[in-house]
């Protein structure tokens, strides 16, 4: 019982009881999956191409799976490594590796096979699923590291083989405490080598009602897996769906074809997507409106003007959040606010751009200068964004120091740069590499981009910093036009000088598709590099 | 931080990191406030007949509450008390006394002057806050305790006098421990002193999250005050409300009338109230069908099938829920499950009398046996309801005997008998004491008393066991009819021998209002009195 052994509400002879334990239950996201199976045991859970899982089912199969895994092994806290797409086995294991008491390692599917074998190491991970389409990638683990198939290859499915070892009435739980680890999810990041960002039981707990709540999921959505599950956990949605009782539609890509098939077929009403997955769906030639109102969660990049009307005219109504790996997927959510509803969509679109404040499950983030101080709700002082609370990471797994830097002054550092509003809502300006410091003038790439985003014929665009021997840097964007849709450079510089002070308008624009991570962001250190060439430092 | 003074996942050179503050904030319902005032500072937070305040403005007069309460002495822990009905100064006091370190005790505004004496006494309250129209009851308080009036009477407003002394920025918090007291609720019971139940800040917040999603609140509910606040700290609905950026909409009492406006022309989408509320609208002149769909929680008692076709009609969705003021009100909800709505409404009230299961963010119940056993899943088998976890209070204050009996075997006795689904759901058959043995055979009065409902011409009904020197126990229904209806004593009986075992059919019926306690309890013990007058026990 925390409130005997913290010691700050118990004394000798208090009258304030203690709760004996009666009381409290530590935060346990798994605890869903049990109150769903039992309240809906026939309601479709799973639905993965033809196939159903009931939850009945999925409710046997992660007590099976949970079962297994501690019966050849797993110990409290051990690592668990998966190295899926969007399929029913990575969501198994999203409900099946905490109940056995381990610690989920889900990797994302787009890395070669050195990076997999860095984070199967680094997390000490001694067990890999991998997705039959993968198991190339899980060529050359470590001697020690198990590989399980996931799927049927050679007539037998080892993962299903595994499930049939099982008990169908699982395993007692080993959580002690809501601070457990529970998951461990690698970052990328540009430079040096990935981390790993530790989520405990408590905050996967909160994060997932915050989604229920959030994204409105009520009593039986029915979500549809575009985000991958490997990212952030699939920003905890594999716990939320679970929790509202609601159909996982589980997609190994977000094919826009396969969307719209799912969005007016199966009913989807909820998914996650960067714009990039937005873009795709409203470009393709099967867009229809959708018979019931379908909520988008995005993130990554606000959608433009453009995109946004084209969502709305669909019936797909977006919600803008924003977050890092350390922050569990969301941190932030652009609430929609009184008014908005009647406002023009270009307005819309610049209110709903901004990130907005912490989810009602999660503290409010700031905006701090160097210091620590905040900066003025000028909406023009930049500034890092900075969170702290229940939505925030324990830390990087065997990496005190850079924890301990990112947490310096006792603030988790997103190395974001926004301006804050007066309406409290921030604004991100920039990824912190992406300041664009022309004749000592600061840029925010994002204006810029924000900007000629809203020109009729633009599908997307990326702005970086280009050296310069005058002003040091200038911006230099980076377009890619609709679908038929046709501008030149001049046309686009003079857009912008219609709108930006000139010192922020790119002096060059250049027309063609965007390279892209595995998540959809844009990589704007392959636009940069070239422009760098030859140089020692990439700011000027 | 929990995760340090618990010990359990930190040691000496551990992989995991510890959080080091940054990744834990203890959950605190006060937060909601200022979240939501943030974000919506025009919004209308309450509506108090011709009154509305703005969340900006609810803000600073909480601040400016808490504030003064500070300055006035108050220390943390402190007892807080309030005798109000749902007025504004009572919904400002549940997120100020918490925010300014004190516990609030809500006092039910039916209670005569000694039991209010008691109350105040055993709190050690040493202030009370009291509507002007029930400052008589507050007569004869132990000195030294201050009696604060709320609203106009002399030309002045103590309650507004005390705000204009107070900082609009509000104090800092001295919140330590997410387990700390936020509230005591003085259950009244049918014998004995009343018991004060602790409710925690982690309790309070995680409860009024699950009413969020039970309740399905979305982003902007108008909710109307028809529970009283001071039962069960109005089920956490003053915070839950304000987590939804909702409209608080007060009544001093639930007239029908001033009911039916407000669904009418204040857009109420949500309100909770016992099947006594719920059939006094019904009734009135002034039903009609709701525009919207509007959400009624509905506990104490479940609908009848003619209560429950007449709310639908009305476009009033009734969600079932159970529970006890040591549960912070609702513990359990009928989740509507598939495929009811497809059913006759006889079949769906039966379905719907259930009490289900527990809340998402509460454990599940168990029936169980005198040996804690759980009784089979028949839908036969009675048993005790039992609770814990996040739910369930930390125990009764200066009482650790009762809390100790409360808490028998790790799981708190709720006293009330059930009989337990083969689909999970546990339905009521008795509170305890209502249990009726008639020549050795257990009688659900709960049972009889739906059946009896279940005839067209009957509103309400109750059923109490009467002394029978060849039985035992037998029996007896009182009943009040719907406007209009008649029916005899004869037609009742036969109605039920028609429907269930001939030994559970009432000896005799009785007809007219049934008396009821403040929350809407019908008060068996009112009937039972006479009926046994003369005799040492009350059971045979």
């Amino acid at each position: 019982m925390a409130s005997q052994t913290n010691g700050s509400t118990t004394q000798v002879s208090s009258p304030w009881p203690a709760g004996a334990g009666v009381s409290r239950t530590e935060l346990d996201p798994t605890s869903f999956l049990r109150r769903s199976a039992s309240i809906h045991p026939e309601r479709v859970a799973v639905i993965d191409g033809e196939r159903r899982i009931t939850y009945a089912q999925l409710r046997e199969r992660v007590n099976r799976l949970a079962s297994a895994l501690r019966r050849y092994g797993l110990e409290r806290h051990d690592r668990v490594a998966a190295l899926c797409p969007n399929v029913p086995a990575l969501l198994e294991l999203h409900h099946a590796v905490p109940a056995a008491g381990g610690v989920l390692v889900a990797i994302n599917t787009r890395l070669g096979p050195q990076e997999i074998r860095y984070i199967v190491e680094h997390s000490g991970a001694r067990v890999l699923f991998a997705d039959a389409e993968l198991i190339p990638y899980a060529a050359g683990l470590p001697t020690g590291v198990e590989v399980v198939r996931v799927g049927d290859a050679d007539g037998a499915d080892p993962y299903e083989r595994l499930l049939a070892d099982g008990d169908p009435e699982g395993v007692p739980s080993l959580l002690l405490d809501e601070e457990e680890p529970i998951a461990i999810d690698y970052t990328s990041g540009t430079t040096g080598r990935p981390k790993g960002v530790v989520y405990t039981y408590r905050g996967a707990y909160l994060n997932a009602l915050g989604e229920v709540i959030e994204a409105e999921l009520g009593h039986h959505p029915v979500y549809l897996w575009t985000l991958p599950m490997f990212h952030c956990n699939g920003w905890c949605f594999p716990w939320a769906v679970t929790a509202a009782g609601g159909t996982h539609v589980c997609l190994r890509r977000p094919d826009p074809e396969d969307v719209w098939r799912a969005i007016h077929e199966l009913g989807v009403t909820h998914y996650c997507g960067s714009p990039t997955v937005q873009l795709g769906l409203v470009n393709h030639p099967d867009a229809a409106r959708s018979e019931r109102r379908v909520t988008a969660l995005v993130a990554a990049a606000p959608p433009s003007p453009r995109l946004l009307s084209r969502l709305e005219a669909l019936n797909i109504h977006v919600v803008h959040v924003y977050g890092l790996t350390e922050t569990y997927g969301p941190h932030t959510v652009c609430t929609w606010r009184d008014g908005w509803s009647e406002l023009p969509v270009e307005r819309r679109a610049a209110l709903l751009a901004r990130q907005g404040q912490g989810y009602t499950t999660a503290d409010a983030v700031r905006v701090v200068d160097e210091d620590m101080h905040d900066v003025p709700r000028d909406a023009a002082t930049m500034g890092e964004v900075v969170m702290r609370g229940n939505n925030v990471m324990a830390g990087y797994f065997r990496d005190p120091e850079t924890t301990e830097h990112a947490f310096r002054g006792g603030w988790f550092h997103s190395g974001d740069l926004a301006v804050w509003h007066p309406d409290d809502a921030i604004e991100l300006r920039d990824r912190g590499k992406d300041l664009i410091i022309s004749g000592g003038e600061n840029i925010s790439s994002i204006e810029v981009e924000q900007t000629i985003c809203a020109h009729p014929a633009v599908n997307e665009c990326a702005v970086v910093a280009i050296p310069d021997d005058r002003w040091g840097e200038r911006p230099k964007a980076f377009v890619s036009l609709a679908d038929g849709a046709t501008a030149t450079e001049a046309e686009i510089i003079a857009f912008c000088r219609e709108r930006l002070a000139h010192y922020k308008c790119p002096d060059a624009v250049v027309f063609g598709p965007l390279p892209k991570t595995s998540t959809g962001k844009v990589q704007k250190f392959v636009l940069r590099e070239p422009e760098w060439a030859g140089r020692e430092r990439r700011i000027n």
